[in-house]
């Protein structure tokens, strides 16, 4: 029997190539979300978009420039989201760069 | 302090070699979004997936076929967001392509 | 006009190496939507993930054990949903392998 529990899905959208102290803003996000022991964090990459001050970012860009769409899910209870939400705005600050965030309710489970 | 507002994700799930006018219908999408002002939209390219009248889409298939699933997300207030179904319809109905299109509520933040 | 229905959006999170009689969990997934006649079904690769027993799976990883993040996107009705949880289930059993699911409710619409 699988029981659900209420949590959140975190999304930051965030270009491949933004960076603070050299390492990539995704991977350090991911650090982070370990760090706090919250439920899981992935990556993925996308190959196309725009709504970081409407640049587009795309596969061909990437070849040159290496600058793809990433989105960085994390997901845990609304408490933890909301405990990692100053942490998140603070790196995004520090690294002075764009990132579209969405929350959104889902459950989840694990083995 | 991050102030979340309410908006919705619409997700359109499409082949990577549909197209209209020799453009890929993702790309399309993204431009019109992109000319209508829309908050966000990033495509994400799937390796596997069924849904369109049941054919399925594999990364082998891929390689003899170029057809894999391809995900378009893009994020608005709901109002945007209904208006720019219509242009979705159309496209999608010119094309003569098959899509799978979800919408769901989210919150979301710049910066 | 697009008429959009209340369904819901199953997310299953799981390592790309794992198998159960040697067949990728993602695709033994993917085959079981399918026979079910589940309105869709799509997988994606991440690239960097923690969540499962807090191992964290990387791109790097992968050149060297193909063990990626990966997602199951399984698209119906609560009521299919629901009797796929079972199946599901049984399944991540009989491999012993952990993943995370989550479950969400959307509206679909298809052409």
């Amino acid at each position: 029997m699988m029981n659900f529990i209420e949590c959140e899905l975190l999304r930051v959208f965030i270009g491949e190539k933004e960076k603070l102290h050299h390492r990539p803003i995704y991977e350090l996000l991911v650090s982070e979300a370990l760090e706090r022991g919250m439920a899981g964090a992935t990556v993925f990459r996308g190959l196309l978009s725009f709504g970081l001050r409407h640049k587009v970012h795309t596969a061909k860009i990437l070849e040159l420039a290496g600058d793809l769409p990433m989105v960085v899910e994390i997901i845990d209870s609304t408490e933890k989201i909301e405990e990692f939400l100053p942490v998140l705005e603070t790196l995004l600050r520090e690294a002075g760069v764009e990132a579209l965030v969405t929350r959104e309710n889902v459950r989840h489970w694990t083995t």
